[in-house]
């Protein structure tokens, strides 16, 4: 996915940036880059490779020389970022999250009707952050220009600009499916995606852009430039999935979100006497785990860490380059306790059971270390459909999902008609799919939060929720 | 503190000792060093700091360059380990962990009975790993040798040496202060602090050396070359706080112990009428998160996380170079949940309170932040003595505990000779303490596990645990 | 200025173009870059600064990961280079080498008939070859793009394309200011400014591409397709300074030149009764030494070594990032030999006279060392004109020149309309450009080399070589 | 070999021994370390392998944490230094120069009568320098304990100690095979091997140590603490090759010395009738240069440079790790000027014929491109022993000195006998040996310098100077 943050102040934000950047690490692993201005050094730009060390280490070295009163930086899944772009709109940084699915499409459209050029990745594919620039760059204003890149845009588009005076131009996507928050101190604004970054930061909430907003931020002011539209859909996994815990969205915090789904899930198991005996409820680290504690509390049950997660020297995806070491590192992160595990009754909640490949090791090592039961909770309903907005599963293709699989074999293509009732368990198609997985994987029982229930949990109007990956509804 | 790593096989253990190592890097933040042996390739070290870079990433590179049927590593605290040795006894690996408090003395008493030398490090100080190979070398056996130091060390020390052919000679505190473990396969045998790190690697629990036992480890054989002593005095704080949760030390798992500590902290709350009526039970991050866990679950009250660390990237100790970065780093890692905290009523259980002043920070956060009423458990005794087989809290002088200071503050040098009270809350002065602390503090309630509840949750005979910190017995 | 290295075969050509690139070292000191092209890893690329770690040292990491049957890479005084490109002429990498005095005004114009955008430099300027590849991109072929991109350049514009298929396209610059290069062996070709960059690598010449000539390379042939034009103006200091001795450049080598270019100094210093007397001819290390070796030759006259640089660490600009550090090591790299210097007549060649600062400071250090006499001889023409063509000046302005200041000095603006006859030392302006300037620098005696003299050590057609630098004629 | 250079001042002398022991490059290629010392912050040490990147490219990033008004550094081609050493002498810094051909030996003997110890090097082997302090240490002052190291040592030992008060304590070998020169400024002193490394650093020469003489040196005095000896025998070689031009030992410049040499030869030469007509005399860089320059000036004939070294990149000795290119890079230094070599005679003057493998491949090459004749002169005798005070050339047993493999091959083990005569060209055998040599390597004629020639240039009493190479007089 990705993540960035920006800040203009009256002051020098080189630290807000670069710890507000920092406090995004979670949503990517590959990239990050910052650009930061001041009226006397101009812009100044640094990206980095962040696969192998984090960001910070990364960029600690870089701090002396930056300054800055505007700065923007972000940790991008794919490709280097933020850009320097000139054009007739003058010089601009630009970072963007996002996914566009017509990517080679726009790039040839382009070609089609203009003489001109993109610099090329290794790949030969074009930086995504550098096409979209393309695309604005064909209108008279920035605001004109991100209306037009969003349009054509198929996927979804959240971005921002820093402008050569300093000011941001921020703009959320155009059913607003990230959020964007701006924070304020004495001296100036910041915008982020994660709430608590800034909060750590010592900025306080000052506004939540709208779908398809777009606001131009000065040390002094928050204005809105393009207004926000009637339609959001926001992504139901920034709370089930991504987001970090501390963070609000649409004024729901996350952990609590999670609290209260586990709770949901929990009363739903013992109404409909699902609801097992067990020693401990876990949560599958890091994410499965407040769903988890939500349920424990629910059930009164008591919680457990049958795993933790070594985390002193695992904060990343570690990619060694000795093929021989990548595959064990692969399996080292999640450390048993065997107490916990050998003749115990455990129920363990996932944030969502996507391929189902992970999970089957999982249970696989339960049963080996004397596990006497596994109860297995997923904290939404079967995923259907690969996300098209965000890139969020790496998934090349829909069957490559456990419950497109299991659909297919339980009646081939007929099935894809069936895909709504599949993903619900209060259908008969539905219970069948559950009945499938739960066999095939070794459960003594599994159960799926619904979809009523996980968006009572968020607490936001649930027309205002993205459920594609469930329901397939744009 | 430290912790070392080491392993002796038919086959290549690179990465068994790689990653047995990096298992133990919670045990220390400043320095790691590698020693591989190999027929052909002799013998090969390397040793870098991991202040800035997490141990896997700055060894890496190494790895390839690396061969060896036998192998040690070490996570040091300290000084540059493990180091290689050569004088009448051969060439030789050792390192080391534990506590010189004579060091000084033991230098000038070398010197005087001998016209040799130390490699100075730049504080001028002895590289306490090379000060106890010279007392070793004093003797004609490494087993007399060992022996003959740690009788001359005032403090504790554990050590592991790797002789010119590949044999590991282990050997455990002479009052076994710290656990060591042995576990084997197939193919060898591998030493660890920690035994989920060999767990991991697929080795199996094979031996634990009692106090004062030399071993000696080939592929094939361990075998006992000095005996183990009748007295042990292991160090509670491997439970309460040092130890990772999956480990267990003399059979008793850490994690298990902790939730048991903290159902006996919350049955003694409610017995004796202590218990408070709270939204959530937490933890301090990260080693109170168990005890809090087993509190909530005895209580019947809900775990709830009100903090949690931002992991990504804060792996470790960060420590740029810059001071201005430097200050704001040490606040950043504890991520607040707001909706957690404002308005509610909090119980935390912190594993133990030392200084107290980072946790006067919490408190007043947390008020600031809206908490309507805030208790505190500390999941040990008050602290009354700098510990001095471990270096353990980085205390220079007793004056920094908090208990202490009050102890001073409440009757001045009288107090000395009532601390075992004060370390009592059941006493009149221990209440004393307790309350002067809560009042101080600003705590709606304060509570100190007792001695005999925290060496119940231990569960081993409480004659062989160390409790030196709380009643100042040897 | 920069240079550039390329190379298409059977084989891989990695390493011939590792060692192409280097050897084109001293032609730049900011930045190098690589890309290599192989059919099944598609293009790969790598640019480093190289301002403090010398070509080898910074890209010796990136062999291992790099594979190519075709290559191009670049020392680059200026901007980063190669770039890798997506237009609809495909993806190709490019590389340049000139100086382009109207860059904004060509960023302009293409902004007034384009939508379009460019990727900025911090500085906010726009890359150089980015700009090229740009005006390149309008046209529909990369013959007809060239040609329009070279028409509308201020300047100059040497140039290296690598398209999708691993084809070499070689753009030598319309006036053939540079030499472009082409070697072969028994699998495929090269390309290079230095003719012993491929000799070493054991290819023979092959081809020199006339002044405007564009021609395609693959492994087995070399193809023009443009014709070369018939005006050439090749730069006459590739002989006297640029150029690495053991190049040739149209069919002559620079280290005879140089020797004949002294020699014809000396025949016409005795000729015309101005040679003096001394104890050592000596060259102002390092491109001075050849023409002192003429010079040397010719007189009868001992050559000696009065400085001789410090090498083994001196190999390129070092720009520490420490000021103070700086300003000690600006001075370091020219070490006197005592013993040669005091007491002694000396008689120096220097490539050319500039700006005469660094000259003032060795005069003075020469006297204050004891020497008798110091004659200084120039071995090429007073410099009247800032280089347009190749930047190869770093002045600013005119005024930074000697010849220059000396000439306002004189007669003001006046000057102007002389600067011909100032520049040339047979006319009355001439000497007293020359007299004040000896005077001035407080010389024993000094003499420029005359433009004929320069050209006939040369030795190819006068009117083929660029004499703007001394005569304005363009 | 090695090098080191200390200074002790009123001010910081941090960038003086920076630029001082850069200074010194030139005499390895393995590690350099730097000590310094001040009030304040005490010991700052940091030691780097220099193989891949030169010496201030490595340590520039380490000077902004030094300070210090005293301070060591040095090059080394062994073993990591200078070593902090803690004895009953105190702390001090330690680095060393020379041979030791008994450590082994020397080891035992510690060991023998003495429970101490050693740090090991990977290899096993104990680093020199720490061997030497060991034995200083067994002394009670560091006079007495250097005398007991030299005498000890078989081999030389040139060394210079920083104490715990900043005062430099150095020593110059016994038989001073090499030189040790003080400068002084207004504020302090230093200390090196090459005067020219501090003349350019704005000290003068105070003060040259006679052989076996210890002085100390404090911001204001020199004090000899233990007198020079009456025999002394500097190496010859510092003049012939290893020195740097600019420098002066016992009052003889380097490069004026080898003008001279070259001039004796080509005297010899013509008075002996061997003097060919050539069209140039070159010198095999770096070392042959100046002794080509004096034989062309004497001799009348041209001087030229038929190979140029490609320095912008090849400062040293660059030792990629992979293989294939560690081989293409081992001939790719020397660029030869086809245009002073096809059709032409020349001389070639080498510092010395060592093992001749090297020479054979540049003959080889000569004829190859076209060279009519080559003639070859060796600016010392035929070296017939292999060093063992300077450990000079590399080779392993002296079987590796091409003129011992011909005396072999002439008569066997008989030759040992008339080791003398082989190395004198004025005798049969003598002349026999030269004639194999010249025909074996097919030049067209050869002539060493006679080791009379060779003493004559130096110009110092021939009884001060080692010449144990070519008659094994020590």
């Amino acid at each position: 996915m990705g993540g960035f943050f920006g800040a203009v102040s009256k002051r020098d934000v080189v630290l807000d940036v670069f710890f507000g950047v920092d406090y995004h690490s979670h949503l990517g692993t590959r990239r990050a880059g910052l650009i930061f201005h001041e009226e006397e050094k101009g812009f100044q730009r640094q990206i980095h490779s962040i696969e192998n060390t984090p960001f910070r280490s990364r960029f600690e070295d870089d701090l002396a020389k930056f300054a800055g009163t505007s700065g923007i930086g972000c940790i991008s899944d794919t490709d280097p970022q933020p850009l320097l772009v000139r054009s007739h709109l003058g010089i601009f940084g630009i970072t963007t999250v996002g996914a566009i699915n017509n990517d080679e499409a726009l790039v040839e459209r382009y070609f089609s009707g203009n003489d001109s050029q993109f610099m090329a990745m290794s790949s030969g594919k074009v930086n995504s952050t550098e096409l979209i620039a393309a695309l604005i760059n064909q209108k008279d204003t920035f605001e004109e220009g991100i209306r037009h890149a969003q349009e054509l845009i198929d996927g979804s588009c959240t971005l921002m600009i820093m402008t050569e005076d300093g000011t941001l131009v921020v703009a959320r996507d155009k059913m607003g499916r990230l959020p964007v928050l701006v924070g304020k101190d004495g001296d100036g604004h910041c915008v982020a995606f994660e709430s608590f970054a800034y909060h750590k930061l010592g900025y306080e909430d000052a506004y939540e852009l709208g779908p398809a907003e777009i606001v131009r931020i000065t040390p002094s002011t928050i204005t809105t430039t393009s207004p926000a539209g009637d339609k959001m859909k926001i992504c139901a996994f920034m709370w089930v999935y991504y987001g970090y815990p501390n963070s609000n969205y649409e004024g729901k915090n996350v952990e609590v979100m999670r609290y209260r789904n586990g709770a949901i899930m929990a009363k739903d198991d013992r109404e409909q006497g699902f609801m097992p005996e067990v020693d401990y409820v876990a949560g599958v680290p890091d994410s499965g785990v407040p769903h988890a504690i939500g349920y424990a509390t629910e059930s009164g049950m008591p919680f457990g860490r049958p795993f933790i997660k070594y985390t002193p020297t695992w904060p990343r995806s570690f990619m060694p380059s000795n093929q021989d070491v990548r595959n064990r590192v692969a399996k080292m992160k999640q450390v048993p306790v065997p107490e916990l595990i050998q003749d115990k009754r455990l129920l363990f909640v996932d944030d969502s059971i996507v391929r189902g490949t992970q999970l089957r090791e999982t249970v696989d090592f339960l049963y080996e270390s004397g596990a006497k039961e596994v109860h297995m909770r997923s904290a939404c309903p079967p995923i259907m459909y690969s996300c098209k907005y965000l890139s969020f599963s790496s998934s090349k293709s829909d069957m490559e999902l456990i419950g497109r699989r299991v659909v297919d074999q339980l009646e081939g293509e007929e099935g894809l008609a069936h895909l709504n009732e599949y993903a619900d368990s209060a259908t008969e198609r539905g219970q069948c799919l559950l009945k499938t997985i739960c066999e095939d994987m070794g459960f003594d029982s599994l159960r799926y939060q619904s979809l009523q229930g996980m968006l009572e949990a968020i607490g936001i109007d649930p027309e205002t929720v993205c459920t594609y990956c469930w329901n397939g509804e744009e």
